[in-house]
């Protein structure tokens, strides 16, 4: 892509657990963030769509997609591919592989997101699994987890490509110049941990990398690394562990705090701190989890996801695109397989 | 044992990151909390343990038995093990082995502890693999998390018996009825997860407890199970994921406060709420995490422990014992295997 043409997003529209309104708003917001170089697909029910337009308009730089069908995350990822020929999800995948557009946003169940892009999109020559990446918030910064999910029962190669992948995004997106990679274990030593890491170290020490060892669970958060590399099914259940416990903290303070009329008073005057700190600790900041590894740029935002994360999802997509992430990929990887 | 005789516990005074002090004094509060029914063992380096004792005295229901060598977190366990034979660790397991206590309370290296508990007092006849369980403090509850650790790479049928185990546990010390047992997974769906908890479904499905299904890492904390059971690398990463966040918060927080004088007259105002906020969260306040499987009450704490940690330790290795938590385990598991 050159910088000099219009840059194309396709936004799923109608996979977020609110309807159109937060992916409409937030594509609007990201426009007026991103300046005239944008070109936006809202892709889903066009009633629906145009609905959740302020006004009822939108703009030069928007156009409406048609598509007919919604994925629920109540169905299955493989069954929903294959009989919803005309869902939001997989109509801006398509116009991704038919080079309509140059990424995809969805707030659509990650499942059903992740299989139809790897069907759609297709695997990068010489990915041996795509996978799916969070950032994480961190009081020294963001840091990269991956796999989170979308493979369960790994292979050390696996988690070999996952490291250079998540380096390529930590260097373009996420601006470091050497990203600290690190593998989740539950010990520093290279001994410590189950099969699947003992194998995974050894690779990671040997690969062109700035390897920096076993980091355990207390770690992932404190900014030791800037990608930390783990099997799915570990990773998914760290990251959605992760994400419960400030809301847990806050409905135990807010219970505390309303039991008692001076902790209002109270409340008011810590209100602008109160605001900072979960603004530097807000997991919507980062903007959606990318999806590495498939044949175009892919961003995955929460179902719940509000205006802001789209917005945030929408400028990482662009950064991915224009910072040649899938292209720096399948480079950096023959020098691996 | 029977509850006419005074229990006896053994406290490894040795094992913390801060020397025998918060042991001594944790020794102290329980002696005072539980009654005159306790007697207790304070092992290690006689010099050190006295000089911990507030005006030098102990009590009568107080013992020092002397131990020279301490294990430290550098060490490693199986190392320790061999080399270290007049351990604090190792002295106090032998007092379990050999009648002279009934159970044991240590805040040395987790991996140490365990591994000499395994050596020295053995599994329960039935048990295939001992399994360490944390308990983690909800909004509604402790739940128990379990393998955390010690077994990293784990065979369905060993899950199975976690779960026989923290049911136990869950009935006698946390006083459940019967307590609700979930399999940690990526999704709530059968087949959701990877090999091992696919099968381990299966097998939790067919066994007699109140299995309640899969949860993913959301739930954790949330208190929908009383009983969580996973492989030792994933709790180990979910445990150790779940303690670094709320200090992690914390941290932020202070450093957003000190940087605006009306928020000190906020906090000022905000702090018996937030005190009993932080009570409600504390993971001390919960005591340990109990080595299951083994032939003896072991109760493994924090290096880092405070003596209200011990304290509480002290009684949970007491409910522990009186409530035949090791008996009911070897009873429970002739009807699985």
């Amino acid at each position: 892509v050159s910088p000099a043409l219009p840059l194309r997003i396709a936004v799923d529209a109608m996979g977020s657990d609110h309807g159109p309104s937060p992916l409409v708003l937030g594509a609007l917001q990201a426009l007026a963030e991103l300046g005239p170089d944008l070109r936006l697909s809202l892709v889903g029910r066009e009633d629906e769509i145009r609905a959740a337009m302020p006004g009822g308009r939108g703009s030069e730089q928007v156009e409406v997609v048609a598509a007919s069908e919604v994925v629920s995350t109540e169905e299955a990822p493989t069954v929903a591919l294959r009989r919803k020929k005309d869902s939001s999800i997989r109509r801006a995948a398509e116009m991704v592989a038919q080079g309509e557009a140059d990424g995809v946003v969805s707030a659509g169940p990650t499942g059903a997101v992740t299989a139809t892009m790897q069907v759609v999109l297709r695997p990068l020559s010489g990915v041996l699994r795509p996978s799916i990446a969070a950032v994480l918030p961190s009081p020294k910064g963001p840091t990269l987890l991956l796999d989170c999910g979308a493979n369960v029962d790994c292979r050390p190669e696996w988690l070999l490509q996952f490291a250079v992948m998540g380096q390529v995004y930590g260097e373009v997106v996420m601006g470091k110049r050497s990203p600290r990679v690190a593998l989740l274990s539950i010990g520093e030593e290279a001994g410590k941990g189950n099969e699947l890491t003992r194998a995974v170290h050894a690779l990671l020490q040997r690969a062109d990398l700035t390897f920096i060892g076993n980091i355990d669970g207390r770690d992932v958060l404190a900014g030791r690394a800037d990608v930390v590399v783990c099997d799915g099914f570990t990773g998914n259940a760290v990251l959605k562990l992760g994400e419960s416990v400030p809301p847990l903290i806050l409905d135990v303070l807010r219970s505390e705090l309303e039991a008692r009329p001076l902790s209002r008073l109270g409340l008011w005057l810590l209100r602008p701190a109160l605001r900072r700190a979960f603004e530097r600790l807000d997991w919507e900041s980062y903007g959606g989890a990318p999806l590495l590894g498939v044949d175009g740029a892919c961003i995955i935002c929460h179902g719940r996801s509000g205006p802001k994360a789209i917005r945030n999802a929408i400028r990482v997509a662009r950064d991915f695109v224009r910072g040649g992430v899938r292209e720096r990929i399948a480079e950096r990887l023959k020098g691996v397989a």
